[in-house]
């Protein structure tokens, strides 16, 4: 692979383009107008525009990324992760263009992204899942005979839903035929699918992951795991690796687990399969695969050394894996952070604008990703993930010590910041022990 | 240890500073008058004023210090490097005190500080050193059996020199006479003491160093070595962990040397023993001991995983060794890159000023230390380095690969720095095969 179009903006796009560059593969960027000024675009080898800010127009037009792919000769398309990263589509185009799709092929996308079809291939396949419905349910007949199967509370899910979206708690007979037809309704106006599976619903547990890679040749190992329990609305605001709650055994099974389930849709490249880990009962869950690389890729590389886009990108020119199972060691303890250009103290409100300040913090173990910069303008119409902070060191306590410096020396000035939030979490006392679920931010206050 | 006076500025002081607060140490920055606006003053806890710009009325200011240690009840005080990191009096001033000293002890300073002394120290310790005089030489006849006993060329060394100073070279019976009479009488008006001794001018060598630890019980272990040759009128430009150069069997006896030299003086802390490296005729002799922290400190921490600065602030504290030899594995690759605010096409001349924008590059594997931010105006009394860029990989290969990335991010505007030296420096092809010695700069042109 000699030259690889970036179709992606902020911190990925910059993490992509920085391995690009110390493999040797020349960059391209691409960029909607309110981007002009961005990081990527800067630091890529050549940069087009290719829209106007709405996402439709610019990141997720096919047929201007595939132009500039084209026009500019490039080898492969990185899609980073959101936008066309699980598009089985535009992966299916790519490949009809004989452009590399860094990432796996169009049918593993949409066997793991269609959740009924994902569930079925992971119960075959023996990777433990939720019990619940096999496939769509048909009726409220069938709805009922599952609940009384499982036993409630239940959850509904839409099988094209995914995001926190699309899904529906029972707890009674009632709530079931009513959410039933609730969900299916809006499943079938959000989604154009109707489609919805039932599960039983677990609400006490830990969501940990593993990462696995694959390349074209059937190898497949893991990476070990992440625990992202520190969630507000579903969405991940901490990450570390290893996870406290699991033990070297319980690694093993999930990993080998997550192993299994990628072999089953013959996946290549990088991925991560999403557990559901009851920790009460030490049992974990299939909850869905992300086929792409993920925000909270660096915590793995962190611990274990290995540089996962510069694998996706190995991967994709068709080495083979370096690494056996045998080889990946994990060592000491990471955290990330997501500093998000919102205002925790007002309900975590957006907060774009110009950053009038921009100073990093740095030394032994911190590491910063980015594309961020001092004058750099925060356009409103995208993730409000802004830079990622990263730590490692030798044990879970000197990490939460390393983060919590490392958060006060930050200073990002002209916008708010999720900094506060994370530190007043860092000296958090649940939080500290590493006892915790994902419901520990409904349960505790962290900003007065 | 509850409270710790930081007796430096700069990147070091910053360093020691970070350390402090992930083990929950209190801070105390002293500053000299130009330094009021310095990073290490902004993130201490306490700072304090101690004198105007000359280092001996501020930096250097024995009684200053220690009355800012007693009135806001320091239990140690941590020197860094250079200033008092290795002044045998003020470790003894800070022993009379009460104060814990945060390195080894005054008679281990004097004993490595004094050159024939450290070398007869060596030589009964069993470390190699270069075939030479037996301590001072008295006389012109005795230089000359010495000098026919090892061969011309010789040098000539002062006792009580260092970092360059007080070295004259001998090709030849006259060049001795005459040198020895010179570089006595030059020892004398500069370090007030005429002793000389000779030893065998070794020409090509490699300067590769091994980074020691031990605690106050007499436990001592090496964590490896790094490897200096880049260096430019005997400064160290670039260091590098692993060397290129060391095969395990000579990091092995290479470390035992240095082990041994370490416990040849009781030695305690943090230390270095640097060698003078034959490769060609794979021979290693003792060149000198650094009884401190080193400025490459850090490439160490990176392929060992171990923090220099809290193993120094524990071993202060009482602790033991946590680890023991067998416990030291290396990982990956580490290169440092000095980052100096000076002009590399002309001549190095020293550049001091407003930084205008400073952003650091970052990414997985990238380290900064430093003490620059935007708007900082670095004072022209001070060492130049003004920043550290340090970059881990998993081979030599991928490590400059970064590095060379890395350095091409890193934007510092307003001064003239040593940066685009070090991108020209890591696409040089014999700086990429590794092989070379301390006259690489003398032999090839980096800068046009």
């Amino acid at each position: 692979m000699k030259k690889v179009l970036i179709a992606n903006r902020g911190e990925i796009a910059v993490r992509i383009i920085r391995a690009c560059k110390e493999l040797g593969i020349q960059t391209v960027a691409v960029y909607s107008e309110p981007d002009r000024d961005a990081l990527h675009v800067e630091l890529a080898d050549e940069a087009y525009c290719i829209g106007p800010s709405p996402s439709k127009d610019s990141y997720l037009n096919f047929s201007n990324i595939i132009s500039v792919a084209n026009l500019t000769d490039c080898d492969g398309i990185h899609p980073g992760y959101g936008f066309l990263a699980e598009n089985a589509s535009f992966a299916e185009l790519c490949e009809e263009c004989n452009i590399e799709f860094i990432g796996p092929t169009s049918d593993a996308i949409s066997r793991m992204g269609t959740k009924d079809v994902a569930r079925e291939t992971m119960r075959k396949a023996g990777v433990p899942i939720v019990p619940g419905s096999t496939g769509i349910v048909g009726d409220e007949e069938e709805a009922l005979e599952i609940a009384k199967e499982i036993g409630f509370p239940v959850i509904i899910k839409a099988t094209a839903g995914g995001g926190g979206k699309g899904i529906r708690v029972a707890r009674d007979k009632n709530e079931l035929i009513n959410g039933l037809k609730m969900t299916q309704k809006e499943a079938a106006a959000a989604f154009g699918n109707p489609g919805v599976y039932i599960e039983k619903y677990i609400e006490v547990f830990r969501h940990v992951e593993i990462q696995i890679l694959a390349d074209k040749f059937g190898n497949t190992i893991h990476l070990g795991e992440r625990d992202c329990s520190i969630q507000r609305r579903m969405q991940k605001l901490v990450e570390e690796s290893p996870s406290p709650a699991l033990t070297s055994e319980l690694r093993k099974e999930m990993g080998d687990a997550a192993v299994k389930a990628a072999e089953a849709v013959n996946y290549r490249g990088a991925g991560t399969v999403e557990f559901i880990f009851d920790h009460i009962n030490q049992k974990f869950y299939f909850m869905e695969m992300n086929t792409r690389i993920q925000v909270e890729h660096t915590i793995t590389e962190m611990i274990t050394g290995i540089d996962l886009i510069k694998q996706q990108l190995k991967i994709a020119s068709g080495e083979k894996l370096a690494y056996k199972q045998k080889d990946i060691k994990m060592n000491g303890w990471s955290i990330e952070c997501r500093i998000n250009a919102e205002n925790p103290s007002k309900n975590f409100m957006p907060s774009p604008g110009t950053v009038t300040m921009y100073m990093p913090p740095g030394g032994f173990g911190v590491r910063i990703d980015s594309a961020m910069y001092t004058g750099y303008t925060i356009p409103p119409f995208y993730d409000s993930m802004v830079a990622k902070l990263i730590v490692h060191a030798d044990t879970r306590q000197e990490a939460v010590a390393r983060m919590k410096r490392a958060l006060d020396e930050f200073i990002i000035e002209g916008i708010e910041t999720t900094i506060p939030f994370h530190a007043n979490l860092m000296d958090h006392e649940v939080f500290k022990s590493g006892d915790f679920d994902t419901n520990f931010l409904e349960k505790y206050t962290i900003m007065d």
